[in-house]
């Protein structure tokens, strides 16, 4: 248990009817009776029982700045499992803002990045894969990818990791005693029956991970460069998408140079849209200051749309510009399909993962986009309802488990023992238990918390 | 009384550890309990006694996708004066979605922009200042905005124009027995005794009007045009105030041209920037319209921004610049004094409310252009305790009571009558009822909550 008393802002910021201030730790019920007090003189903050609330006004010193309710929860029957109050406000930042620092003044620490869901971890209110995903389930703004995240809160990857981890642990028991007492009359595992329980494992195992990069769209959405030559119609694009005049579109070649941006929604992702300025020579140094910044996006993208301008036969430039999009996760979007078509796309066709003629000008072309998109990254076949690894550091761990399962599977069929079976069996149950958090160092525990905002 | 029941989420949108989505009306309960299903098989959403929480799974059919805590209030006792239940899930705006989505499957309608605080003010639980003071309260991002509504939330302007109404009633009421009963023993008012009640009432609605600008700002933020020649440091003013590399900046005339936004909080006061393009004549058609664009934010914005560059010297489009700022709210910023100065600033002064020497590459510049804009928006003497107007239809009311009052003043001072003078002061008495609602028509009513967003 920690000892000091957090407060933060809980909910999100800007301007709501109502934001919630959260107090947890030993002190929550005496920091909120010195902030709130009860509209009803007969009612004591400090007497409040749990999952009740009272109305009443917030306070800092003797000025009431704001009126309000406060929801009290007794440890451990609270999010944390320690005392916990939640001060609804008005919503404007300014409001909250205050009475944060108002309840700081009363003698609360401001809460660090993650402490609430760091604490509700320490407490057993949760396990780390369900922390992570609380943080997955704040983030999402797509119901698919809030879905996926509420299996994971629900349990959904500890119980499938669990699962996998059960079968390697009546494997490994098996070996060990095969292994260390030879001379004990230990049937010996067949070749066959040990290859088809690891490559189960692995099977499983290898799902979770080619379903990664699909899941952390659907949850976080993906930065999506555009680009091409001058004139190609990349902002025309931006605008479409966007479903608004959001830059600046005239006929002449280079209007763009600042990065553009806008977050868009496009069926059920998120693309965070970056307009760039054309790509070509260039002796004018803003242009070039420009143009170094849009190969910059292209290279960091998780999604690349490169316009091309179908109405004029193919040059060294857009030749230049496939080939850096080779083996990235590029659509060509050959674009003027409404004028004749000038453009062979056929010599690009190999660098991109798939080659569209549109009209930017077009609605049409929009529904074309967003199917294009959803099937390239992979997030149309997703159950949202199974088991997901979201983050780094489980993919990390997951990816390290079917490392060893493959090791195993190699030892076996090389034929070199079940001691090099056993160890590798060994090196991917630790890795399982990382992934779930039964053996997470106090580091890997920071570094899990530190990924979240204040106030969660 | 309203007989729907309404939803929608009333916390700021985006991600957050909390959301709230709110219910009000007398199907709450019959709504929460098809939504919300307690986690503790013995409690009954129907039953739950007001100020009293329940933790529980929140449902969209037969399919738990969240888990949170539904807190109940009893009409009268409650926000909007209704049955009303708030339910707390995760913060994220696609839970927060899904869950005002089920909330409407199970028969609540959406609520329509400031519906809570319109029920709120039809049952008699805010007057209508009081209810364009949450929205004040809610949008303020500064501590001094926030203070201002909250003064008018508890009731400052109510009770300031409650007191020039009441000094206007007891003169009419003297006033109309003078007029309307001259057989009767009627004791006339003295000219003085008129002059200096109408002359004191007067004085408070003058001070009132005169600090609205200032108090709009406090609570709203201003737009700020950020205009001058090309290359003059525009874009290097607005990465100063930004306090990073927000546009990109060159040695080269004309960089920009899409228009830059960035909201930035200086002092007390928030500044939406707009950097515009250089303003010159172009041949070049996207300058052209980039210009076009800085013209018309020049125009539209509540503070400009000029920078000149005072390593030159003063030129054609300097003076047209500052004969189109000549009666705005503009400050003249003569920059690169870090050079030898060649620009004669006196030529444009008269234009300007202030000229002042700065660097846009030092930080120290950014305190004297806080401080200037500070006083030149009046924000630094405004006493975030007093009655304050807000909103124009606040402004308008006022002025219409305050100039019917100076009628007043006239008639007396030019002998047409106490007929007349209690013509007048009958059009301020209405004006002022107009102001804090008591005979607000169904088309002001709807007017005023029409500002307000969804969940307020």
């Amino acid at each position: 248990m920690e000892h000091s008393t957090i407060a933060a802002i809980a909910t999100a910021p800007g301007a709501g009817g109502i934001a919630v201030v959260r107090l947890s730790g030993p002190e929550s019920y005496a920091v909120a009776a010195k902030v709130f007090c009860p509209a009803n003189p007969a009612k004591r903050v400090e007497e409040a029982k749990g999952y009740t609330a009272l109305f009443g006004h917030f306070m800092e010193g003797e000025e009431a700045f704001d009126e309000g309710v406060a929801l009290f929860f007794r440890a451990p029957h609270s999010y944390t499992g320690e005392d916990v109050v939640e001060l609804s406000c008005h919503g404007g930042s300014a409001v909250a803002r205050r009475l944060v620092e108002s309840c700081i003044a009363a003698g609360a620490a401001p809460a660090a990045p993650g402490e609430y869901t760091r604490r509700a971890f320490l407490n057993g209110k949760l396990g780390l894969t369900q922390a992570e995903a609380v943080m997955d389930l704040i983030s999402a703004d797509g119901r698919q990818g809030a879905a996926l995240a509420n299996a994971s809160l629900n349990g959904a990857l500890a119980k499938k990791i669990g699962a996998e981890k059960d079968a390697l642990t009546a494997l490994q028991a098996h070996l060990t005693a095969w292994v260390d007492f030879p001379e004990e009359d230990v049937p010996a595992l067949e070749d066959a029956q040990l290859v088809s329980t690891l490559t189960a494992v692995k099977g499983e195992l290898d799902t979770l991970i080619r379903n990664y990069d699909a899941g952390a769209v659907l949850r976080e959405g993906v930065d999506c460069a555009i680009v091409g030559r001058p004139n190609a119609g990349k902002s025309t694009l931006l605008n479409l998408l966007a479903g608004f005049d959001r830059a600046i579109v005239t006929p002449v070649a280079g209007t763009t140079r600042d990065v553009v941006e806008q977050a868009v929604r496009l069926g059920d992702i998120r693309l965070n849209l970056f307009d760039t300025a054309g790509l070509r020579e260039t002796e004018d140094a803003i242009e070039a200051e420009g143009i170094r910044r849009s190969w910059k996006k292209l290279d960091e993208a998780g999604l690349i749309l490169a316009v091309f301008d179908g109405s004029e036969p193919l040059i060294r430039e857009d030749l230049a510009l496939a080939q850096r999009c080779a083996g990235r996760p590029a659509i060509a979007l050959v674009n003027k399909v409404d004028k004749p078509t000038q453009f062979d796309a056929e010599i690009i066709a190999g660098d991109f993962a798939m080659v569209l003629p549109v009209c930017c000008q077009e609605e049409g072309s929009r529904r074309v986009i967003t199917a294009a998109v959803a099937r390239l990254l992979g997030t149309n076949n997703i159950d949202p309802h199974a088991a997901s690894l979201s983050g780094q550091r489980q993919l990390a761990a997951a990816t390290r488990a079917r490392d060893a399962v493959a090791g195993a599977l190699d030892a076996v069929s090389g034929g070199f023992g079940l001691d090099a079976v056993s160890v590798c069996v060994d090196d991917a149950l630790d890795a399982l238990c990382d992934l779930t958090g039964e053996n997470a160092s106090e580091n890997v525990i920071n570094e899990v918390f530190e990924r979240f905002c204040v106030g969660k």
